[in-house]
């Protein structure tokens, strides 16, 4: 199966409960590029909700927010000609995040997250994503992503 | 023990994964007026993680906003001199959600949510959030809360 973003995260840094594949109880989202963009689906589960019927708020922002890093991670390798997971790795943390939420996001059919980089420096990429359910866009985000600071970063095994 | 704001939401409403009092699986936010301001406290868990030691951004997000959209559900009430929870019910959905995220959230003590109503007209309510660890702002949060359209809105009981 061919690996997304996440699955290339050093072990040090792959515990994240939205993206870490490393988190059991988290939500695991993958991420890969579609050409220019980056994609990814997630399959919500039932207690996502917000009321019947449709996903809750919070969800949509930390999916957006993820796969946000996730592509700015992915993003600075390609800028740089490296190959994703080469040491050292590069990660991004969350600057701001900001969701417009245009309609209902509908719960049970996958959601579709489709982000194009806007911006991208050494240090702070800016990514926007359209958030899909059954072809129609419920959400936009926007997130300013910054390299995680070196004194957070835990040692690389 | 004090009701919150989220315990009057009408059963009907009350499935919210961020902050209904019957979602199991949720994280069930509790909201309080304290003077003018609205105030939560969150108890995260060990999976809420980002990275070691640190809050993954999406639970920040997730209780910003579910925390803004019940304080706008009161403030309705109050703005109104009504009794929270008389019929019929206020219920906010978000229209935008901002984050800044200024700095690393630890994890493991309380986070600490105040809030302020920064405008209110009958159908939308802007509320700016502080989100505290420790004494320390780590984040910012504003959020547009709208009255949820009327034909979303499930038959109340």
């Amino acid at each position: 199966m061919k690996k997304s973003f996440q699955d290339y995260y050093p072990e040090t840094l792959s515990h994240c409960y939205g993206c870490g594949p490393n988190n059991t109880h988290g939500l695991q989202i993958k991420s890969y590029w579609d050409g220019d963009e980056s994609i990814a689906v997630f399959h919500p589960e039932k207690h996502h909700m917000a009321f019947p019927g449709f996903v809750y708020g919070g969800l949509v922002a930390s999916i957006i927010d993820c796969h946000s890093t996730g592509t700015a991670a992915a993003a600075s390798y390609r800028a740089e000609g490296r190959e994703i997971g080469s040491l050292p790795p590069f990660r991004f943390v969350t600057a701001s995040l900001h969701v417009d939420y245009l309609l209902p996001t509908p719960l049970g059919p996958p959601i579709n997250l489709r982000s194009q980089i806007i911006e991208i420096k050494k240090r702070k990429i800016i990514i926007e994503t359209n958030l899909l359910v059954n072809d129609a866009i419920t959400a936009k985000g926007r997130v300013v992503a910054v390299q995680i600071p070196d004194h957070l970063v835990p040692e690389t095994s």
